[in-house]
C-alpha cells in the first residue's frame, strides 16, 4: 500500500485561527486520505523579525475588532462552543509549545493541543502559566509536572528553536500555515481545504 | 414585493483578492437572491495611517511570495485566466477610482470595473497612466476622455475623499470588503459567500 500524503500543520497556541484549524483538520483530513503531522511553533521571534511587538490584531485595532466578530461567525458556523476571549490577548504561549514540541512524537500530542485551544479560546482560560499547562497535562491522565520539567530540559528547548528556524527558513510568516510533501505552502484556516486537495494530488485547473 | 437585501462591495483597484472578488461576485450574488453595491474607494490612505507605505505584500517578503502563489491558485480554482503581475505593484490605482467614483450610478461601473482588473491582473498592463484609464473607457464604448475630464473635477475628487472617509469610519481597514444593510462586516475574497448568506438573512448557528 502506498504511504499517505502528509500534510503538516504547523500552529501556534496563541493564534485564533489555529484554534479553528486544529479543531477541524482531523475529520477533514481523514476525509481526503491525507495524514496530518502537527507542527509547535513560536510565531513571536517570526513577527519580532518583521517589527511586530505584539499580535497584528492588537497593532491595527479595526483588523482586531473584525478578527473577533470573525472567529465568533465562524466557531458558529463550524459548530464550535461560544467564542470566549482570554485575558491578556495573545497568550504567552512559551510553556505550552515546550510541551508541544517535546510530545512530537507521542499520542498524547493532538489532545493536548486541542485541551489547550479549548481551554484559551472556548473557555477563555490563561495557558500561560506553568500551573495551567500542568493542569491541562494533568486533565489528561498525564504527570502533568514531570512532563512539564522534560520540556523545559536544555535539548528540548533547543528543539524549539530549531523549529522556530526552520518554519522560517521554510516561507512561515503566520499561523496556521499547511506544507505538503512538495512544498507548497497554505496559509490560514480558510486555505485548509485547498492544502488538503493539494497534498491527495488535486491541481486547480492546469496548475503545476 | 419586498427590496431584495443589499451587500456593499468596497473594493480597491490595486487590491489582488479584490479582483477575485470582483470576478465572482455578480453570479454568486444572483444565486443568493442578493442585490450588490459596487464601491471604489482607495486603501492607501488607510495604509498611510496605519503607517503602511506600501502593500503589506511588499513591506513583509514571506507574506507577498506567499500571496502571488495563492492568487495564481486561487485564480486557477476559479477558473480566471492565469495572473500575471503589474509592475510596479501596487499599481497607483487614482485615475481609476475617480472614473469608478463618477460611474457609480452608471451602468457601465461594472464593466469598467471588470476591465480594468482584467487589464491590471489578466494582462499585466499598467492601469496607472490617464491613458490607460482612457482607453479601457474607450473599449467600453465610451468616451474615456470626457469621462476622465469628468471624474478629475473637483466635485467628484470630493466624492473620493468622502468615500474613503466613510470606509474608515465603518471600520474598513482592507480590500474586498462586504458590508450588510445591519452593518456587518466582512473581510476579504475568502469571506464573500459568508456575507452574501448574511446578507441574505442566514445566521450561522444561533448568533445575531
Amino acid at each position: 500500500m502506498a504511504r499517505r500524503p502528509t500534510l503538516e500543520f504547523w500552529y501556534e497556541f496563541a493564534s485564533t485561527y489555529s484554534y479553528l484549524a486544529a479543531m477541524r483538520i482531523e475529520a477533514l483530513a481523514e476525509a481526503a486520505g491525507v495524514a496530518v503531522r502537527w507542527r509547535p511553533f513560536l510565531l513571536g521571534p517570526i513577527f519580532a523579525a518583521q517589527g511586530w511587538t505584539s499580535s497584528p490584531f492588537n497593532l491595527y485595532p479595526a483588523k482586531g475588532r473584525n478578527m473577533w466578530r470573525d472567529l465568533e461567525r465562524e466557531a458558529a458556523r463550524l459548530g464550535l462552543p461560544p467564542v470566549r476571549r482570554p485575558d491578556p490577548f495573545p497568550q504567552n504561549s512559551l510553556a505550552a509549545t515546550r510541551v508541544a514540541v517535546a510530545g512530537a512524537d507521542q499520542d498524547w500530542l493532538i489532545p493536548f493541543s486541542k485541551a489547550v485551544y479549548a481551554a484559551e479560546f472556548a473557555e477563555g482560560r490563561s495557558i500561560a502559566e506553568p500551573a495551567a499547562v500542568v493542569a491541562i497535562l494533568d486533565g489528561l491522565g498525564l504527570d502533568g509536572t514531570l512532563t512539564l520539567k522534560g520540556a523545559s530540559a536544555e535539548a528540548n528547548k533547543t528543539r524549539l528553536r530549531v523549529a522556530g528556524e526552520e518554519a522560517r527558513s521554510r516561507g512561515i510568516y503566520g499561523a496556521p500555515t499547511f506544507l505538503t510533501d512538495d512544498g507548497e505552502l497554505f496559509w490560514g484556516n480558510d486555505r485548509l481545504e485547498q492544502a488538503l486537495a493539494w497534498a491527495a494530488g488535486e491541481r486547480p485547473g492546469d496548475l503545476r
